[in-house]
């Protein structure tokens, strides 16, 4: 068990994703040996989805555990982090599926490669009902994962709760976005209310919380978490919105005309459409939910971003939670290396550009 | 308690049904309360889907107990059993999704249902995006049901294996069929391979281990389900076969086109096509897979599955696997009550008309 313990003295990102992966690795290896060949196919797909991902659910697992008990994270904690991010995989493939979206971590979309394996009619449909079939399967698998982290019956106890509600939380959040897709509004506040869910709860709030949960933590812990977590992960969203439509396709691994296309009614739109004189909101109105957006059309669309205030307003609004979140790990009753990785990440989730 | 309370003395279908209908709609009635509108329409679309369905699931669970046990099921039992009927629900969402299937169990499916909300171009795709989450939901409650059964970590140790393995189970089966859809073959052997994992185990071998193990069953209980169920499972996926093409739709409350328009390679098309001549044969493979195919096609399908007796070896076929489990029960170390209540649980999976 030794190779999967992380100390906490000094906060090792690398060590811990390398121990993540290693859980996932020998998961599904054991997965692919126990298959026919086309499930061993679509388990190797889900390996390589796996293998570009940056880990943050995770890490802030682990980071919880050690800011409630000091303790290194023993494999049990590892595993229940690696559920965590084989849960995200699930989430993304279904996004996916549901955006239509062609790539992903700057490889095809696992629907799009295995529609590609197909070459009739039916290679669509195919390719989606698999990507489907392939998350569900990622979802189970988070499970069995967890279910086989050897949690006492106590960890298990507290743990369970938090991760059926997390779930609940970002199903709820994709929801609600899904109903706010296609249909500009200005309301700011919708908006948050969509991301709090959709990422600042699923993201950074409850993997703190099921890592401070397995250490037993009690109220006052979990309501720093909530404090730091709340504001951080609503930056961390605005700075998805914000890449996005800015960002280097090369480092985001996706392309920056798909949340435009898709018409998502993301705090930048609503601030931008807020501010926005008719001509401009016309402009937005008209491109923002076009499928066939080209980059020059893209291009009006940000400009209006900048002359209406919309994007500097959005990195105000970043800027704004980020010091709101270092300012709750003043009081917060976390070690004090905790509070060293907590302000490091957040950092990272805000001034990012993948 | 005592109302989920049901005793092993008589079977009755309608008081488990009864109980494991009171779970699942308090459980969804707390969802729709704690929701906002949009998440409260989807939980009351939950809860209409899962109302129509015929619990067979949830009554092996039971019985698996009962044969182990000879206790009555207490609402534990009953919780875990209604779990399996919340994942039911989400793995028919999915399947409808995945199939594109218009109606279910005599209504719309879920994403029609959700497609017909919306007036616009993105309609069918919210609809499909909207069924995806929600089958996501299901699936995610199915756990919350299951681990708030009140469980002991003894049971939660044995059942919780055997429910990820049931759920990969099915996923595999799935996506078996999903490969053989639209290229049809006479290979009748990997046809019962695809039942085995998407039927027979997942509908009757799972639901009977997962109730016995929770009477903490040992191996020879375990074995001598596996021996009812397997045979059992074929057939009442053979008879499925037989409804999906035969069936009166106002009983099976599914269209009888579906399965020759999506191009199922059941056992049933594989044994025609093995015993087809020339003309036959032709005529299977343009019809079956046409997606516009009318009522006319396919009574000449039909006439083909009559003329090379494939539909008289599927009857023999489900007649034989209906005693080779009516046989099992003759050694299996059960209750007397639950033989008896398997006995006609068997009869009514191969002899029904919905």
């Amino acid at each position: 068990m030794s190779t999967h313990t992380i100390s906490p003295a000094r906060f090792d990102a690398g060590a811990l994703q390398q121990a993540v992966d290693g859980v996932i690795e020998e998961f599904l290896a054991q997965k692919a040996q126990a298959a026919d060949s086309h499930m061993a196919h679509l388990v190797g797909l889900l390996a390589e989805f796996g293998a570009g991902g940056k880990r943050i659910r995770p890490l802030l697992a682990v980071t919880g555990w050690q800011a409630a008990s000091g303790l290194p994270a023993d494999e049990s904690v590892v595993r229940v982090a690696a559920s965590l991010e084989m849960f995200h995989s699930f989430a993304l493939i279904h996004d996916d599926v549901m955006d239509d979206s062609d790539t992903r971590r700057g490889h095809p979309t696992i629907h799009r490669t295995l529609a590609n394996h197909q070459r009739d009619s039916r290679a669509e449909r195919f390719g989606r009902s698999g990507a489907i079939l392939l998350g569900d399967l990622a979802l189970t698998w988070s499970d069995e994962i967890l279910f086989t982290a050897g949690l006492t019956p106590a960890q298990l106890g507290t743990v369970l709760p938090l991760v059926t509600e997390m779930r609940t939380e970002v199903m709820r959040g994709q929801y609600l976005d899904l109903r706010a897709t296609g249909e500009l509004h200005d309301d700011v506040d919708a908006t948050l209310d969509v991301i709090r869910y959709k990422t600042a709860k699923y993201t950074i709030e409850r993997p703190l919380h099921i890592g401070a949960a397995l250490a037993g933590a009690g109220d006052d812990v979990m309501a720093a978490c909530t404090a730091y977590a709340l504001p951080l992960g609503e930056a961390f969203q605005l700075r998805d919105d914000l890449l996005g439509v800015y960002g280097n396709e090369q480092d985001t691994g996706k392309s920056r005309l798909d949340d435009l296309r898709e018409g998502k009614n993301t705090t930048l739109v609503a601030l931008a459409l807020r501010a926005s004189d008719g001509a401009q909101s016309a402009l937005l109105h008209t491109l923002i939910g076009d499928p066939f957006l080209d980059e020059s059309g893209a291009e009006e669309v940000r400009a209006v971003f900048e002359a209406t205030g919309a994007r500097e307003a959005v990195e105000r609004m970043i800027d704004d939670r980020y010091w709101e979140a270092l300012r709750a790990l003043d009081t917060a009753p976390f070690t004090a290396e905790a509070t060293t990785t907590l302000k490091y990440l957040a950092r990272k989730a805000t001034r990012r550009n993948s």
